[in-house]
């Protein structure tokens, strides 16, 4: 069995964005040299997540519209703590904080659509995702 | 370590299904010779989803109605594309696109009412899950 | 390649809780010798589910009230079966019922605040939840 493990970075300038690391995940898939496996892809803060959709500019803007209908800035429990992201920890919630993703043939085995994004809802500092490969 | 990938076909009659795969997914199991490993169930078009819960009928109806509360169809920025299927993103994203099986002992390692079922949302067209079960 | 299968019971003396069970999993994540790998959680009853977030009291609070306003009880279909937790399966969706958790030389690998919550929506009786760890 093979494994890799890396770690993206991200500090994005907006509070809330989404980014896609599809690119960036086939690159990890290629070096190593797995070529049946899984890749995990999850967000290690608390405040962010992992979306599998279309990259699609209008959509993008519904699903975020979306987030902050059902899961609204607002005066939570958690902001007595000194904390302002209530609403990012429950935005995680919605959106999920990991999609695993299936390697054939040395790659990222997805549907024609699919694009992956890291899902920032608390932003503008620096953040942390973990991509861990494993197969042979 | 072994591995087997399948691809499930789909096209329902309706736009909107949950389709019980449990069974097939036991048959591929069964037909990988894996004894212990992981069984990934992953909806290749972006707007359907897995959803791991009861085969129930008036459940399966809630859970419709209740989506279709959280993510109605409605005019999303989505549709100026010519799509008119901006609820069904969503609706995948609120059930998740994906769900990992445990295999152990050479069977799917689920609870007592645990069924898997593909959970279509934009239907009436050929659509794609991928079965990549890992292990040995 | 290694293998380890257990399973964690609960019966909460609560409807609704959030059980940290991060601890347990390094334990066994610890007892099963697996350096690099990946381990599943999994809620076996269809009315609870596995949360990865902050252990804060507050955030907790604020996402069962959230979950409530999302998945309220209610008069579901489902109660005509004789049940009355139409909403626990509605919630179990909502926070998703499993996670997996990457293992690193040895040990979880987890962000600086993700914790592990065991998300019960329905107890007062005995429940389980699969946790297997794969890997080398």
């Amino acid at each position: 069995m093979k494994s890799k493990t890396e770690y993206l970075f991200f500090e994005t300038p907006e509070r809330r964005a989404l980014v896609n690391i599809t690119g960036r995940l086939e690159k990890l898939v290629a070096g190593s040299q797995v070529q049946e496996g899984l890749c995990l892809v999850s967000a290690m803060h608390i405040t962010a997540g992992i979306w599998v959709n279309d990259e699609e500019e209008g959509l993008k803007q519904d699903v975020m519209d979306w987030l902050e209908r059902l899961a609204p800035v607002a005066d939570y429990r958690h902001h007595r703590t000194g904390e302002d992201n209530g609403d990012a920890h429950l935005k995680r919630t919605l959106m999920h904080h990991q999609a695993l993703l299936p390697v054939t043939k040395g790659k990222l085995d997805l549907g024609p659509w699919e694009q992956v994004f890291y899902a920032e809802f608390d932003g503008r500092r620096r953040k942390r995702v973990v991509v861990k490969i494993i197969g042979e």
